[in-house]
């Protein structure tokens, strides 16, 4: 089987190892509903339990504050949409640079009557304050802000946005999905009302996913029916995934710092070795995440320069994944006012737990060979 | 490991082997993020859509006519939500024995201006002609009635009912989580709009379902952002699940004709023994599926039985899995017009494949015993 070397851990990760041991019993003979009140149920209801647990402490909640989905995007959806159900039409903020699974939830909400505001982002991918300060004084209702971006890794202060939506009298909602595992992700420390977690970003399954919710925030469900999660999601719980997310969690925080330390290291010296090519590297100047670099080459088509490091054996993204059908530039670094045709030419590197230095100076090798093959290709064809 | 014989498979199923052997590679070196563009990415979405049109023929659908979905629930509150977002608040109509994952968003459409009527039902569970026949005459908008009664396992002629409702000019879903794989199901045989279906009730894995949808119908998304699913369902594709989903339809409908005759001789034969016992069966009248019984027994509390029975090493259930958390008696007993008394000691025993008759010999030997018991404390008790 051809098994290119993974570069696109933002996208998703392959599962860790003990997440998966830890899952198996649950895809063979535990497989009760855990719904169900005999020992099959008993076992599953336990299992959720304890999985619920790992995933609150992981980010310093309250297990009961956790609110099991089937992943980041119904997380999302669950806070923007439940919120807004329960409220009388108002103002929604949103950054941006928000991804779609938390954008287009806000654009639905135009359909009940409610105003959309895109809060701007400056030339490095941060919040624009300005413009921030503009949207909480037109008093708000609802606020997301991301934790940190999936194309350029950016890290917003949420603790002190969420200061001032606070004061504002809004709801403060953070898409935490590509900051848990990286750096350190503390609920009460970030001071929002829910943040949203993804298993399968951190070496954990597809298909688990969690809203972490203050009680006094009251959300109408999405999935409505037989009451599991507290009346917020109703749906006979993924057992085997809520579990590989709970040790998931556990795995990812016990190795954040020191990953992040390595990962940064690597980073840096992937992008030094970038600029030796005429490399721009998107939010250089930004807090990042440790482990994404975002880039273009002048003049060189991202979709090609990606599609010839896949076929030379290394997987890397273009643009984020869940936009990748969609062949429009980027929407972050255009909130950026990044100029459409550099952003075409975006290519996303983003580097995980098994990533080796070793990978890295294979791929910078690589990198420089096809680029060269790409200038060649476009002098013959000027 | 204590593991009592399992006879409660409306709640959930034990995973295939099969189906566990087709998943594995998916938790292991094949991750992809199915929109990501690279090897993995492809190689994600390939399995997708072999899965699509395994899940498609299982019903004789056309593979693009499957929408996945986290599962049932999600499936059944994404049309009854998805198709009333785009239309102007009128009547929704959905039978008094749904399942609480229809009732409840039915219920939730009032908040925006709908009406709801809930179909009664006959003694024996089958929709009630007269009451029908009002509901077509008050013009509903959308209409949903399932397919097989997850509890007394009663089917309704969903295709009669298709008909009159077309004729309404109504939009028609079935829930059809309980039907597949027990009788046929066929998508154009029925006539309906949309019909849901679940991975996890047919020696699938938890975490896959699917609406399959007619594409005149216009749905709004309850999960939107990345796009997927033809922009009906986004969120990162759970590969393992969807993959486990298409191998345990093909599974299931394979040997489906050959397991409905072996299940309803071991049915028959049960519900002979049982009404040995001063049992009352439901819905013995009326066309049901082949797996299940739902009974009373005259003074005896359900909960009690299904305890003592959980205990001597039998899982069966004293109401809906998904209810069971909900003391209340159970909803479609209620409907039928039997006595909440009654219908506090009802139980549910559900057969599925690995079901032996042996198994029943043992149950039938246990549950006289059981009884005896509980009636001899109840006698001491007055």
């Amino acid at each position: 089987m051809f098994a290119p070397t993974y570069l696109d851990w933002n996208a998703t990760t392959p599962l860790d190892a003990v997440v998966r041991e830890a899952m198996l019993p649950w895809l063979d003979g535990r497989f009760g509903n855990a719904s169900s009140r005999h020992e099959y149920g008993r076992q599953a209801r336990a299992a959720i339990d304890e999985a619920r647990a790992r995933v609150a402490a992981a980010v310093g909640a309250h297990p009961t504050e956790v609110v099991f989905t089937s992943g980041g995007s119904e997380a999302n959806n669950l806070f923007i949409k439940g919120a807004a159900a329960l409220m009388k039409p108002g103002l929604v903020a949103v950054s941006a640079i928000e991804h779609p699974c938390v954008r287009e939830p806000a654009r639905q909400l135009r359909r009940q009557g409610w105003t959309l505001r895109e809060i701007a982002v400056d030339a490095e991918g941060r919040i624009d304050d300005a413009d921030w300060q503009a949207t909480m004084a037109a008093r708000p209702a609802l606020v997301s802000v991301m934790l940190a971006n999936n194309e350029t890794g950016v890290l917003q202060d949420i603790d002190a946005l969420a200061v001032q939506t606070r004061a504002a009298g809004a709801w403060m909602h953070t898409d935490a999905v590509q900051a848990l595992g990286k750096i350190s992700v503390d609920f009460r420390a970030l001071g929002v009302h829910a943040l949203t977690l993804s298993a399968h970003k951190i070496g954990g399954p597809l298909g688990a996913g969690a809203l972490v919710l203050d009680k006094r925030v009251e959300l109408a469900p999405l999935i409505a029916g037989g009451g599991q999660e507290r009346g917020l999601r109703s749906g006979t719980e993924n057992v085997a995934a809520i579990v590989g997310f709970g040790v998931a969690c556990e795995r990812a925080i016990a190795r954040q710092a020191e990953e992040a330390t390595r990962l940064a290291a690597l980073r840096d010296e992937l992008e030094a070795a970038l600029r030796a090519h005429d490399v721009t590297v998107f939010s250089a100047a930004a807090r990042r995440l440790p482990n994404t670099v975002f880039f273009a080459v002048d003049g060189i088509d991202g979709e090609t320069l990606v599609a010839k490091l896949d076929r030379a054996g290394f997987a890397c993204a273009s643009g984020s994944a869940c936009s990748s059908a969609n062949p429009e530039p980027s929407h972050t670094l255009l909130a950026m006012g990044v100029a459409p045709d550099t952003a075409r030419g975006a290519v996303r590197v983003s580097l995980g737990r098994d990533t080796t230095a070793g990978d890295l100076e294979r791929f910078r090798t690589c990198f420089a060979g096809t680029l060269e093959e790409l200038k060649n290709l476009t002098a013959m064809a000027v």
